[in-house]
């Protein structure tokens, strides 16, 4: 390939153990050709380039100076991993990041012994590395937990949880803060703010004041009423003392770039008796590629791009994104009513909402990476009588579950959900798949669970959220484009629990929830030219169901098939359910459900994800042909073999 | 009633309005009385006494200087606000506490104007109360929110993303910090030592020095260097840096019981212009009744109990509860096995974990109200080898959802999970039914979700879980106590995914998961009375379904029917679910899904609640016979009815 750069000196590590035989000299030459191999592997993949530019040389640091993976690191998040990913013995492979078959973009155990820890949600890494840490400790075998976590990280309630649990490790335990005030959108609340003071109110230390303070003996903080003194006294100059109130020893800030400061600093945290320590490194987003530092979001997540230019590969032109129609639908519908206000958890375009943001900066928060803030926040606005959307990505929403059901469902406020991100993602993978929320919500009381079918429907369930003042509703769609129909001028009031039927037929039926519309009317396509009269519904809502409708289709067809993209437990577990309740099956019912299947897909295209889930046209017309096979075996025939 | 005491004072307050006519010199007296009628009120219907006795000063003088319920009051956890409710209206009900159709032991919007946001899960009051501010902020109308929050609860993350996000709300925002240096369990981890050394380290402020700290201008912490220095050397005097660093301007602390300090310093707190701010009040939990006082756990919750000796109502002898029954499982199985670890979040005696902590402290953690953290440590643990049980109630176990998503099932990882208070739990209500456990785990790939039906399969279970080596396993067993069966000497180790057969008929089949199993014999009782012979069987397993056993009972019975302790999408749906991937629907099944209502229930009796709920012995019958007479109908006939 024209553009892999030439490593002399990266072509001979293949493990930490070749890195560690260079000489402290060779280190900066070696961070320089790794910096080049990243940014030319993500030059033909895309990805997640920034965060990994930003901790080239503190990869190298650690690896060089830890003992992993004995010393188990865990990176947080895990989408600054590449440069880890390589010294790690994964060179050969990492122009497959992120493809079907290939690299995950994120941490992955089964990947490699030095990736003890996967991740892709944010702020769980100080806790599994206590994990190891105290394993470790209780089987009296050596090894640290080394947790290396941005400053975006830090303000998820999780990351102050295990800070607050840390002490019982001692030395075992590793945290690297790793402070690029910046993690995919600048940084919001009071920790960033103090981050901030800290850094910008003094010079980085002296490798001499590092020293000192990293010495073999660290000071115990707030051991006696005496060294209170002292302590303040070091907090004003150290700025750690928000860490050492929690029960770290805090060291830094130090140049995240500077191997010559890190390499010793490492070496002596390494060594030190006393513990836990955090260790503040401040980095560059984006650092040593001018086309990412430029760059607002320091190249946070890139399509291929040409390494010379920087110029990123352009997606062909095509209907809008479910996010964007998302972000404007609720602006339009917020010029009309001051009591809109939405809410993210530090997904501000990814949500759609910095359109939002601009319009109505004063109804606009961005609470961080607080999921769980975000939710209880919402409903005390919905308390108080605004109109809150929440716009959480299906997988992250899973982090707020506890205050949707315990502060939301059960007071029955008017939140509106907005959950993006729903079924399956792509080159995310498993980790960011949004296979659950179908389940985990519309099993709740007073909650109303939509599906949007196309960004047309999105629309109208925007504003049918907007209207719906008796209590929680949620709309769910997918990640990327819509299906190119046209957005309506003047979104319609959908009625609560009603479906549509968008295409008649007489003996299959087809119940969709969501955006596998598209493949259930290619599936009808090709039953109707096989001579089986096809009817597809858009079911729209999982919960309330349209009983009445159901129950006409299923009772008037041959067969009936749902199809969701969500596991098992949503649309398919609720129409069953309803149908046994009713009695439907008693006389004998032809259904089956289709829905994503019981393991965790790897990355790969979205299509290709589909097509393995069993949930594209092809697989609809199977299911209709093999359930209709049993009807022409007989009742009690070869369709139930398996049977007793 | 004998033990009424005398109130004179009380008696003519009727709401907030009539104790803002006091004068301040009656407020002690107030507050003398209002501690006798809790005390008197808890002696009649048991409850939570030692949380509101620390707090009857606190409740006085935020209603005398406060307008509530303008301004939002928000008590956290709710378990404090027995006084509350006195004085806001509901004297008249007090002694119907946590009983049957009575007043919620929680606060509840729909009791009260005075209960602006429920409550009964830790640590959502900061952000609630941010909703609130902000929305009469946006609004442009007056009324602030105002948190009272323990220290305990400060443990949780949502806690600390609501402070990081504070600041917005200015003098609108009113943290009460409520430190008793107790939760239900003496407190853990880095903030609370914290919180002790600010305490321990000085005299209470007096009032003087209280008002130059409260004054009209507050000085903005951190906006200059130069003022650096003074921030801290108050937070030298002060200790408040930690909330400083996050936003919050700081007073305290203060002794919570001395009204003419708490006056006051409220009403400064109230007049301030700038803010948000945090008042650390210093309390004694079980303040001013002795028993309480002296008792090791304050009379955090108590039996029925006799005000002048402070005797609690003893239950009568029974079988063990499934708590300790479980805990003493496990620390069986830790003499023989020290890879055995127990996490719990701030509940070590009720998850009966603290005979574990005894016996094994090394390997016990109780992390604080940090279910989050809990689970990817013991994630973190399980992939360092250890085999880690993390002890949660089915609730709270929501609160880590996402961890168990992420961290456990994605990775495949052994983490044991002994989920208490699963289904319905008597006089604690809706918010801590463990009504969806089932649903929100079963839905995930790689998971073994078990019930037990009775202490002895408790006991199994918990063997089953240990040897469980090759991915995440759940346990839930209900509050209270076992049926009465003999524990084994030795524990089982169930085949995986296997159920069993507990009673053989020929017509009928019952598939109970977890305690209905008791019912559903009883039932099968009455129904072989009847001349319906009825097979009982225990499915153990909601994941992974035992397919042959359900398969056969399917087809080989006229009816079955499935009954759990779960909301709607738990084992019901997933033996429909495997029927109709199966086709056994087909040529007719005549099958019924007995489950937890649609609805959340009120606190009762659990009898009572179980009755309401449809999941008794009397409903399974009425479902069977209910059912048999559909067929008797004929197909498509009256039970049909309702079909198109």
């Amino acid at each position: 390939m024209a553009n892999v750069p030439v490593t002399p000196l990266l072509d001979t590590v293949h493990s930490p153990a070749d890195l560690r035989k260079l000489s402290p000299e060779q280190l900066p030459q070696l961070a320089d050709e790794l910096r080049q191999e990243t940014i030319s592997a993500v030059g033909t993949t895309g990805g997640h380039l920034g965060s990994g530019l930003g901790v080239v040389e503190l990869t190298t640091a650690i690896h060089y100076v830890f003992d992993t993976p004995r010393d188990r690191l865990i990176w947080d998040v895990g989408h600054q991993c590449y440069p880890h990913k390589i010294l790690t013995g994964r060179r050969d492979r990492i122009r497959t990041l992120r493809q079907g078959g290939g690299l995950s973009g994120f941490t992955k155990r089964s990947e490699s012994e030095y990736d003890p820890f996967g991740a892709a949600h944010s702020s769980t890494s100080i806790s599994a590395a206590l994990g190891f840490a105290i394993a470790n400790k209780l089987a009296g075998t050596p090894g640290k937990g080394i947790a290396v976590i941005g400053d975006g990280a830090m303000s998820a309630g999780m990351a102050y949880e295990a800070m607050n649990n840390a002490e019982a490790a001692g030395n075992r335990l590793v945290v690297i803060l790793n402070d690029n005030d910046m993690s995919i959108a600048p940084p919001v609340g009071g920790l960033s703010a103090y981050l901030s003071r800290m850094v910008s109110s003094r010079e980085f230390l002296s490798l001499r004041e590092l020293m000192k303070k990293v010495a073999r003996k660290l000071p115990r903080p707030f051991h006696s009423a005496a060294r209170k003194t002292d302590e303040f006294a070091r907090g004003m100059t150290m700025g750690g003392t928000l860490f050492e109130e929690l029960g770290f020893y805090y060291v830094g800030p130090i140049d995240g770039h500077n191997l010559e400061h890190l390499i010793p600093v490492l070496e002596n945290v390494r060594d030190a008796e006393e513990g836990p320590i955090l260790v503040h490194v401040v980095t560059k987003k984006g650092k040593g590629y001018a086309p990412a530092e430029a760059a607002a979001d320091k190249y946070h997540g890139v399509q291929k791009f040409d390494v010379i230019t920087g110029a990123q590969a352009k997606a062909p032109p095509g209907p809008p994104q479910y996010q964007n129609v998302f972000g404007e639908a609720l602006t339009k519908e917020a010029a009309n009513d001051p009591r809109i206000c939405a809410i993210t958890a530090a997904m501000p375009s990814g949500t759609g909402l910095d359109k939002f943001a601009n319009a109505y900066p004063d109804r606009f928060f961005d609470v961080g990476i607080a999921e769980q803030h975000a939710v209880t926040f919402a409903a005390g606005l919905a308390a108080q009588g605004m109109r809150p959307f929440a716009a959480i990505y299906s997988t992250f929403l899973q982090r707020a579950y506890d205050q949707v059901v315990h502060d939301v469902a059960i007071q029955n406020l008017p939140v509106r959900f907005a959950i993006d991100r729903a079924g399956l993602v792509g080159a995310d993978g498993a980790t960011h798949a949004g296979s659950f929320d179908v389940t985990y919500l519309a099993t709740l009381p007073n909650f109303v669970v939509m599906a949007a079918a196309d960004e047309a429907e999105l629309v109208h369930m925007v504003h049918t959220c907007v209207e719906h003042d008796s209590g929680p509703i949620a709309v769910r769609y997918p990640r990327g484009n819509g299906t190119g129909v046209a957005l309506p001028e003047t979104p319609e009031l959908l009625e609560i629990g009603k479906g549509r039927i968008v295409r008649e037929g007489k003996k299959v039926a087809i119940l969709s929830l969501g955006t596998r519309l598209s493949e259930a009317m290619r599936a009808a396509d090709t039953l109707d030219a096989r001579g089986l009269s096809t009817t597809v519904a858009d079911l729209r809502f999982a919960k309330p169901l349209d009983n009445a409708l159901i129950r006409r289709l299923l009772t008037s067809h041959e067969v009936a098939v749902t199809i969701e993209e969500n596991a098992v437990g949503g649309l398919g577990a609720h129409v069953l359910t309803m149908a046994s309740d009713e009695g439907l099956t008693d006389a004998g019912l032809k259904i089956r459900t289709m829905r994503l299947p019981d393991l965790f897909q790897d990355q790969d295209k979205p299509e290709v994800q589909y097509a393995q889930a069993g949930l594209d046209a092809e697989a609809i017309v199977d299911t209709v042909l093999k359930a209709l096979r049993y009807n022409e075996a007989g009742h009690g025939g070869a369709g139930q073999a398996a049977s007793a």
